[in-house]
């Protein structure tokens, strides 16, 4: 399952150098994994409901071209690899030329809502990757 | 050479979940790398001077704890390692029970400000790494 | 001329109480002035070239009812009065049931970019109030 | 009561044009509230326990000077007025050479938790005002 996001670059979202700052990138990125959930019909309240939480531990993203005020960019998410307790989602931004701006993994792990330790990642999840 | 940046987290930097959102960190990080430029005399227009210019290709970041509103945090910066035209960065933030909150490797590259190409890192940023 | 903007609420755009933070709203009516001026074939370097440079004073926004995550709201910007070197603009945001949620004075000056000084509003902005 | 609270202007608190923008002053202010309310020991948990929660229904800024980056600002919060149901806090934002920067009237409504309408300003609220 593969979703995409349309967004617009905003005049506050560029910082003193003109272009988008690397932080706001991860603002985007959030929004498109929204967007992926949604789609996949796992929100929030429905992991909630089977007694699990997803916590980002890690994000590695490369950027590899600026983007600017006006941009049409295109948040693309979709299911890289499942372990036992991790997943890997790959989201990457593209521009309305078509180049590659930034792409980028982001590893989250199952929570157990209770015990607030690991625990498996829950099948209708875990589906989303085979 | 290391710097430390001290920062107290504010209402509006924590997000919908009560806690710091993963966007901000890379805020706070740019901040305390801004710490390390200017303790190193390595300001914008000083390399600017020298022709080049730093740019941000490569955040791979850890989250390993949870920060809340009035957390006293403090960003460390120093330099991990050098190669012909990249550089990496390594960053702690760390909260005032000493626990570990977040690590990230920043890798730049050295931009020649005429040819907008790779170039040599240069020296004044070298020697920081020796 | 008046203008309207779209946007959709985006998860990092709400605050710990689960709603739009106050400060948020003024990067929305931003995004919606960049509209209006761009509208108006009026943006920054075209009043540059008339030596000019505009400058927000004063910001005057009550808050109507909360915005949430996912909301498509609108944002409507329209000239209300011109003076000889100010003038104001007024803008509203309202959502899909057409419920005003924000609204807003915006008065900011002309100023002469050489000088740094007021100078009278420029008339091809000033046309716009008529 | 008056309270102030410091801070230094952040790399990515600036935006293209180089100072801070008109937004994040209203993140500063609510800053600078925060820091009013708890020395207050008026705590959101505690207004909560007295089944009252407090709602800002205007904001009138006036912006005075420019803010750049590396400014070690200070914000000053103190009460103005009080009525029945709302009542209006006095905000500054000095810079270091004591100049006005920033000011404005925060407007906020007491609102009753059970029936989400308006209420009387609880008494040690009020207090603060006489």
């Amino acid at each position: 399952m593969e979703t995409t996001l349309s967004l617009i670059v905003r005049p506050t979202e560029i910082d003193v150098n003109g272009h988008v700052n690397n932080a706001k990138y991860l603002e985007y990125l959030e929004w498109g994994r929204e967007e992926w959930y949604e789609a996949a019909n796992l929100h929030y309240d429905t992991l909630q409901r089977l007694g699990v939480q997803t916590v980002t531990v890690n994000i590695n993203i490369n950027y590899r071209k600026e983007c600017f005020q006006g941009d049409n960019l295109t948040v693309i998410t979709r299911p890289k690899s499942v372990g036992r307790t991790s997943f890997v989602l790959e989201q990457y931004i593209v521009n309305e030329a078509g180049e590659l701006c930034t792409d980028a993994l982001i590893t989250s792990v199952a929570m157990d809502i209770e015990t607030r330790k690991g625990c498996p990642v829950p099948d209708p999840l875990r589906r989303l990757f085979e």
